[in-house]
């Protein structure tokens, strides 16, 4: 039922192209998945969403089990049915939420205590009933619970912490019982190389069928994620999906696939879009700005997203600047198509071996340096 | 370019079914418009305005002219390609908008003097420098400037604020330049039967292409409303569409068009959608409310929108009750598809000669009382 064919792997990087098969369809790596927290791709419908080119949206387990409750999303057929996405749908844990709730949570050996940001309720996540949340809410790819710690905690933190979460690791896997959805275990270890590199094999042998990294992107600088990447990458299975969680700028896409990433998410896309900023070939666009005033050129001019197609730049500009939902749903539109458009074309450079090429001009023409790999 | 057909009369009430021609294409009336004030059908597409069966929307001139500001508009080629609609629209003149601002507005022959709701700097509109503006913004139909007095506004008030009013329309007259563009001029009188009877006659020697009642729906009570229907509608030459504005209430619609009324707007259908509410067959439903919670049926079970067509009240009650984007945006499609129904199956009751019954039926079931015509 899951499936990861690789169809071209990259001469001069870890780049690769793949296609991940899943029960509700196939996924062409690697992939920006963008983010549907509530179980909507805020601003936009379902339709807009696969018309933006999407082929897998991620759902968060910590904001679906408070509300509207993932007793309520089950008894609705599970996500897919509950919010009409038909393609694969991935939640995450529940661990990133969490452990951003600063000083509202308790970690045990047994699971974490938390406080809902809503309501201030006590809850408990552990492996066991996050295997159970995460199979009512029924998405094709679920993820183990682990606890990403931020990126100034000391090594005498994460060394313990890390360890913690390859056990919760372990027991997800064991408690884990739909057989229609595919378990990823999760990388953590800080910016410690030798954590990453113990925690890429422990979750490497458990054999999932997937590997994602987590706790990157949290507050350390960008060479330092790649530096992990390079670092951990020939521990981590290439027969298997790897999945970068929770990045997904456009310069982090192009870095990130070189260094044998296939999946990655991010909020950016569409939290930018709602601020009022357009991503495009040449860096990113606040709408606000006077220049734009009486620009009758679409967002980007070689962009086919609904919103490039049909408006012009002075017409998103007046909805930014009044704050008209429109302005949020069509530079979403166009933020989602733009970042997926740049998967595929970058993907296209994999298979036709010049993905090198391409990632020097594309981040040159974003204004990027690209970042040696340092293996 | 211009012309109104009368398909239909109804013999029992002064209910009509007819096609009003335009540059932009053909209306069928009676019609409800749905209100973009801002160049934007709130929180919708112009392709989710179009699906949901609109045929002409309303956008307003006070807001436009200030934001983006009308200059901008009309380089940008008009309304219809700034904001990508090619049916039919009809701008107000801003009359009622300026009239609202109480206090921060000074009436004289001239115009009205008014500070902006924005930044406090001042304005002047007169009937001259409106029809420049409504060229500028270029819709298929324009307003005459007005005044809108309040409801509670004495006779002595509104007297002579009508006849400046019907001055006004007739320098609006002499203004326009522009062919392809239809000038409706507008009566006022408060609820003085005289003076609505004496505007409507005046108005109605002026000869525009259609004739607008003004000043109503605000603040009387409905009966009040309709009266002054019933009292004008002989005046009101019949071969021209008669444009009840910012009337739009589902029972509205119905009363109105009995009264022979073609044409009406409102902004209830997309507000009452962001305040979370649902139009139905059997009256408002606040989507907020608990008893949604696990319901797993459609808005309205005989309503072919997109939200019925793919969402449940569930999964709506969730969106509207976590502040979702997506909540306003499906309701907003399913109140204008579902008050776009209504006058469609209300236009096609006129045609096969049965509109009273369909206004008792179809008012009982939403738990009115039909209102007596007095005429």
């Amino acid at each position: 039922m899951f499936e990861f064919e690789i169809v071209k792997e990259d001469k001069k990087t870890r780049a690769r192209a793949g296609i991940l098969h899943t029960p509700h369809g196939d996924i062409e790596t690697p992939i920006f998945m963008p983010v549907g927290t509530r179980a909507t791709v805020k601003a936009l419908t379902p339709e807009q969403v696969e018309e933006a080119g999407a082929q897998i949206i991620l759902a968060n387990t910590y904001h679906l089990y408070l509300r509207p409750g993932n007793g309520l999303v089950k008894k609705a057929g599970g996500l897919h049915s509950f919010m009409n996405w038909n393609k694969p749908i991935l939640t995450d844990s529940g661990g990133f939420q969490v452990f951003s709730l600063d000083g509202l949570r308790k970690i045990t050996e047994e699971g974490v205590e938390f406080k809902s940001h809503i309501d201030g309720s006590l809850h408990v996540f552990t492996p066991e009933n996050v295997m159970q949340i995460e199979e009512d809410l029924g998405a094709d790819i679920i993820m183990a619970l682990d606890e990403c710690a931020a990126s100034d905690k000391p090594y005498e933190y994460v060394r313990p912490s890390m360890y913690r979460t390859m056990r919760w690791a372990e027991r997800c896997k064991k408690a884990k019982k739909r057989e229609d959805q595919a378990l990823f275990g999760i990388v953590q270890g800080g910016v410690f190389e030798d954590l990453r590199i113990e925690s890429s094999k422990i979750i490497d042998d458990m054999d999932f069928p997937g590997n994602a990294i987590g706790g990157l992107s949290v507050g350390e600088e960008k060479p330092v994620m790649y530096r992990m990447l390079d670092v951990i990458e020939p521990y981590l299975s290439r027969h298997k999906p790897r999945y970068l969680m929770g990045v997904g700028s456009p310069d982090c896409l192009i870095e990130a696939a070189g260094r044998g990433v296939d999946m990655l998410d991010c909020v950016l896309q569409t939290r930018t879009a709602r601020m009022g900023t357009a991503l495009t070939r040449h860096g990113k666009m606040n709408m606000h700005n006077k220049k734009f005033e009486e620009d009758m050129s679409p967002l980007d001019d070689q962009c086919q997203c609904y919103a490039c197609r049909h408006f012009s730049r002075a017409y998103i500009r007046h909805l930014v600047c009044v704050g008209e939902i429109l302005g949020a749903t069509l530079l979403s539109i166009h933020n989602i198509t733009f970042s997926l458009d740049l998967m595929k074309t970058m993907r296209q450079s994999i298979i036709d071996g010049n993905y090198s090429e391409f990632r020097e001009e594309y981040l040159s023409m974003m204004g990027y340096e690209p970042v040696e790999m340092t293996y």
